[in-house]
């Protein structure tokens, strides 16, 4: 087996920057489990989180392609998020770190 | 689906709480590679780890059942460490992270 002496390279480390702080699993989780749904639903999902900050993290989401945000141009207008294909898979490979903990807690 | 709304629960939570910080992921990879491996070994792997700090960290890794510590009662005696059976099943399971982030990155 290779030794690996960069690991700073290691994409389990950008998943894990992409994926740490108190929210971000949290707000994967909620839009995948709600398939798509509204800022303000969201908002209620997430116990105490900040306008502010779900805006960031929505924004870094999108621009990560993990999430889509779709734009509805009806009479109000009103936006919805989901989860992009890229978010789904990345829920499939999490679920494997799950079962994962699950069994040994 | 159902909603997930004690999301704290969340057994994800507890892998990134076993994973989080500067050297566990490394830590826990550079065991996988050399399959069994003596601490000095260990230290000069991980570039500027403090010897209580690694110490600490195995500890945990031995408590959590991730790795486990084999004493040789040779002349010297000496201490490997190596993954444990849930540590191997970490590793895969955390493949499938790895295999996501270098897709997306």
């Amino acid at each position: 087996m290779q030794k690996n002496n960069s690991f700073s390279d290691c994409p389990l480390e950008y998943a894990i920057s992409i994926l740490g702080g108190k929210w971000k699993l949290q707000i994967i989780w909620t839009i995948y489990t709600a398939k798509s749904i509204r800022f303000n639903q969201l908002k209620q999902e997430l116990d105490g989180i900040t306008d502010m900050m779900l805006t960031k993290i929505l924004k870094e989401f999108v621009t990560q392609n993990i999430i889509i945000r779709h734009q509805y141009n009806e009479i109000p207008p009103h936006v919805e998020y989901s989860l992009s294909e890229n978010g789904l898979k990345l829920v499939e490979a999490l679920s494997e770190v799950r079962k994962w903990s699950r069994e040994v807690q």
